[in-house]
């Protein structure tokens, strides 16, 4: 175990919403993963007491359930926004794509492009702690739906299957939501047992599985969708 | 890190309380630590598809705002509940105290004592990954309270004091509940940042503080105490 590493799992629990902040506590720089608004002071507290920089606010997408902080945390700590490329927002200060890497002190992410779920979907892969973060890409037995802002059920397999389910088996999940109280999963956990994507479910499987949801619209979609492309800065 | 060993933290709403399964992956063996009735089935499910050996059910200590699915738990998988040598439970299979050990595969839960939130509070300390589970002997940034179920101020203090914060700082915290969407903290972190029990604070600062709070009794406390002292076998 790295002695460096920090790590805290956060939860809002309004829209279910993770967000991460993880350090590495030999430099204190810090990275936030989809900090939501409502929390902002919680997080912004928790930061304080540990005396972390905050380097960079990174979204997993352009969320429609909730308004991100990312703006205000920007504010607050000179800390950078990193987007997927494929985000047409303008607030963002570094957008990144399929292969790219975001540092914070010793530990590097790396970057995945997992669209599908939406267009601007990344996932975030810290081998050296064998931990990925999934946004709404993967979900605990589940992910997230591929019906509206260019979502795309059988892109979201092919990434899916492409550049998760090709890490390695005992990798840790951290996804961007849960709604039945689970923290965490693993690759090989997902592999065989999401009812969508694993257990040996093929590409139109899943393309009829995501047809026949029939969901609503999320809740605050009209509300969340404008104020994320400005970085919650509304 | 141990590629064996597996843990979730899993989350109840209604009492935000935390349950954690812990299993050796080589052996098959788990246990589940302060598990709620109505999240009994969810939780089978989980066991049942890793197909993990349910070994013990280990209580923190009898609780008094929801009922565990402890006596349930126990039919399904032929398991043993494990609750503290002090709790006058006629349905433990085993009870324990300071300094014993709970074993499953390879694993070792370390038993300490840490009463003052309840005489029948334990934590569980599983040295070779870093993390103790604390029960609401240590919340983060918190603590239980000690005005009923004879709690006892001083007590807590002390067990807080003498076993939990000797331990590393880099251990992780565990709680038994958490109501601000904290995960887990670390030794180090409670001891400079607890605003009751660390950050210097006196056994006697502590007496007043939690004397000064005041608290209405646990909504489900005359309904859950009973049933515990059963194994929430109602």
């Amino acid at each position: 175990m790295n002695k460096n590493f920090y790590f805290q799992q956060l939860f809002e629990s309004q829209s279910s919403t993770y967000t991460y902040l993880l350090a590495d506590q030999a430099s204190g720089e810090a990275v936030i993963i989809d900090p939501v608004d409502i929390t902002f002071e919680r997080d912004v507290k928790l930061i304080n007491e540990l005396g972390f920089k905050l380097k960079y606010i990174l979204e997993t997408h352009i969320h429609a359930d909730h308004i991100t902080s990312a703006a205000r945390l920007k504010e607050k700590f000179a800390a950078q926004i990193v987007v997927s490329s494929t985000a047409p927002v303008t607030c963002a200060d570094k957008k990144v794509g399929q292969g790219e890497r975001v540092s914070f002190g010793s530990y590097i992410l790396k970057v995945l492009s997992t669209q599908g779920h939406t267009e601007t979907c990344l996932s975030f892969y810290l081998a050296e702690m064998s931990k990925v973060f999934t946004g709404d890409a993967l979900l605990i037995r589940g992910c997230g739906r591929t019906d509206f802002q260019e979502g795309n059920a059988l892109k979201l397999y092919q990434n899916v299957h492409s550049k998760l389910f090709t890490l390695p088996d005992s990798t840790i999940v951290y996804p961007g939501h849960d709604y039945k109280g689970f923290a965490c999963s693993s690759i090989g956990e997902e592999k065989k047992h999401n009812p969508r994507l694993g257990s040996g479910k093929t590409a139109d499987e899943f393309k009829k599985i995501m047809g026949d949801l029939k969901l609503d619209p999320p809740k605050r979609l009209q509300e969340a969708l404008p104020a994320n492309l400005l970085c919650g800065n509304v």
